[in-house]
């Protein structure tokens, strides 16, 4: 297949190297100076896509619904461009695609699929998250993760990942979880059940708490639980699961650690997202 | 509280007794000579429903949706007896309530709780299901757990605590699931994920074969890729997931392994009864 | 190869079976009317000695140091009367190997090697042993091991494998030891370390208990401290660790299960032994 | 009691710290500025000495047989002068005290207890080691620990706890042993057994090896089969387990990491020292 690579960070590089290794003809646009073996960056956007069956924007796409994401670029592409440019027999994949980015698509009469609604991704994703999450902690952390109390809000897929890997290291496991049947699923897989109602009087013996829960969560009220010593590591995407002033007026160490795959683990994140691009292509074929 | 416990199997009595050992006042009916210290069968029908607050029923209700299912009783109770004489402040909890019963309960005016819609109750019970499986393959195999090939049909519930388990004991577990979110899933959790299409191609490996899927999914054609060492036990409710009489023909080793919570671990069955009661009447108060 | 299998149990025909599928001549000689797929018993003793490379003896060897082991034959086969017939080139390989067997074969010039001096030998069978007691347990109990409270007393090579399976399945784990550095490696492992001097405190809260040591470890002032629904299993070779007569008086349920390897798992058992001739083999060669 | 700290890193200050914490009196010496609440540094060696029960020095003790290992403190502090200025009733405890430094010692009549002579310390010490092998990993890896084959080479302390936590993690492990016992150790724990005759056929599938063995065993011949992008972590004290000269001219990761518990978690570090001294103590008060 021929598949253009338009804009991303280190992961849409890795994408496309290894969707070059796996034979596919890539044109890529998007990047200074790549010094990557075998990758040709293309003239001009035009020569980028016009050939190509499948394009592939980053991760997110956009941050302003105009320009797209292009980190190693040093001018700048509009999204309205790329689909202008497209015909409609070409797919467009992209991570984050909102509303104001989808109708632009539509207007061009240009299919878009939406890396982040695949639910396999999201899965495999949480994966390097959570590897993340614990790489963070043992840096931060001052004590092994091996016998200390840790506490994960939610139980999602990041918590469920992030629980068993911590269980695996030698940690106490605590998972806060606001049903019946969550905590049904925590108590079977052998870590603490903690409802919400419960939740503060858990929080003074905790060494590190775990959010993967996107709304304020870690308010003063339990912020004030904690001891001093707690880590506190947010995963949660904006608007967070802290209050981060708070905290930080209150002496403890927090961290708001976002879009960790890319950052702990790029080669994982591209084989993820080549691998989703696959599932994807195989469906359009069908 | 006061609580009627009518009918049932060991489960029932050992849940009657739990009850009792919290300071619930239990009326037990539907049972012959029991001797259980402290618990008393009333006098009659009438007697033993009353003055409860509860009225608990066995786990399935009824088997044709006419008698209450008394497998330790020598006489007849008529569902309809009972909802008859029960008024409509009391609550009928039971397991597997048919749309039958359930027009006769209303018929009545009489609420009714299913235990089995209860997702906490089916998530517990996956767990002496499990080991029941678990314990079932350790006396037919002549071969250890540790160290054998093992798949698991379906990634649902039982799958789910079945394959931790296995993987626990030390058998290289593989997982046959249809869609892409539950194969990543499964490799997230360390299983071999096979898509119902690979799925001939390794049946020839295997040491045990576990179905969870109530749909014939172990036809004839699965059948014969089986090697003829190979354990197949199914814990799909009817109508069961394996081609039984073929497999008979084929002298392939099967067991259809039903109702194993109640089996194997009557009192870990009653707790979570009494759990989910617990958790019933806490939602019915508030 | 041309090797003897002389006695034993169904692990030594198992054995005499995968020796053969991996294209070895197989000389049979202590049982009655086999009945296994081209394996042929020898007319005679000497038939069956003569030509072989290795001799291979049941296990455990004897029961009195003068007849064979041989459960599955109606007739007696002198130990003496082996070595009487063997070649100084032949090697005999058995299972507890006693000093007096040991000095017959050394009047006979013949060297003999004990199975259970071969450490992978004995750590691979505690891998059956453990899942044999984990059958037991699971037969005798009406809770689930997932959610039980389950001490091992001893921490050796059963104790080790048992721990592990026993957390696999969701067991809370406690291990009595004596000495500092293995208390350490338990809570290494994420089970509850317990020193001797501690044991009777925590005796009350456990669901089953497992010995592994050969000494009088549950005496009576252990055992008083039991609840009474707990399962006492014993897995330690004579003279065992449990006051079996005073459980008994105690109403305390208990199980002596010894040579579980062969009962649960013959196969596997048969393999072990086939992987530990063939090292020995290795090792006689070099 | 009363207890001097002389020298040593962050590990012996926070040691000072939770040994006062628990209510001995503790004299400091060998550190400029300290800023730890409570703490105070002796005026003199005399005055740090000559009061208490318990002289604890650095872990390790010294760097060439000579001076006390200050990595904290500005001037000098020779060993023989501690123990010419300590009586009889008090012991030394300090980490890898080597034959010249036990020699001084007795030439003084002062008892010493060497911290890595103790077996539950090393075993303990291993869990921090571990931890901070995976930190380093995660941190030179652009793929995760997750899904990717690892090698361990040694199936000691350090490679046991290691394989535990990369299994927990999700790796794929690999444990390279020599002797038949440890590989039916390593199988029963679910790694994967590379006999040391096997090794080369395993390294070019390997994404990270981590050494635990002090003898040259990545050798040329050995880094010559590893792929480009593998990651070597050398865990193993002085001289090694790697031809690093070589490793670097061949292009490969290597990375050998020392000291690990002081560096990666000094706290936890500091509690196994506390803990161990307290073992110590009381089996001199036996």
């Amino acid at each position: 297949m021929r598949i253009s690579v338009l804009g991303g960070d280190e992961r849409s590089v890795k994408l496309a190297n290894l969707l070059q290794e796996d034979g596919n003809h890539i044109d890529l646009f998007g990047f200074d100076n790549l010094k990557v073996d075998g990758l040709k960056i293309s003239e001009n956007l035009d020569l980028a896509i016009e050939k190509s069956n499948i394009v592939i924007g980053p991760l997110p796409c956009s941050k302003d619904n105009i320009l797209l994401n292009t980190p190693l670029y040093s001018k700048e592409i509009k999204i309205e461009e790329i689909f202008n440019k497209m015909n409609s027999n070409q797919v467009f994949i992209g991570g984050k695609i909102s509303n104001e980015i989808s109708n632009i698509a539509k207007h061009y009469n240009i299919d878009t699929v939406d890396f982040l609604k695949r639910e396999e991704m999201a899965v495999l994703n949480a994966i390097p998250t959570a590897e993340g999450a614990i790489q963070v902690a043992m840096e931060k952390m001052e004590i092994t993760i091996h016998g200390s109390n840790i506490m994960i809000l939610g139980f999602g897929r990041i918590g469920k990942i992030l629980a068993k890997m911590l269980q695996g290291i030698g940690a106490n496991v605590y998972i806060e979880a606001r049903n019946y049947s969550d905590l049904a699923w925590v108590s079977t897989y052998g870590y603490n059940p903690i409802h919400l109602s419960e939740m503060k009087d858990y929080l003074q013996e905790m060494n590190v708490v775990f959010n993967t829960i996107p709304s304020m969560i870690l308010n003063e009220e339990m912020l004030l639980k904690l001891n001093k010593e707690c880590l506190v590591v947010d995963l949660a995407s904006i608007p967070g699961g802290v209050d981060f002033k708070r905290a930080e007026e209150l002496g403890i160490n927090t961290v708001w650690a976002l879009g960790l795959p890319g950052k702990v683990a790029p080669m994982t994140a591209a084989r993820i997202m080549k691998d989703t691009i696959y599932n994807i292509i195989g469906e359009l074929e069908e």
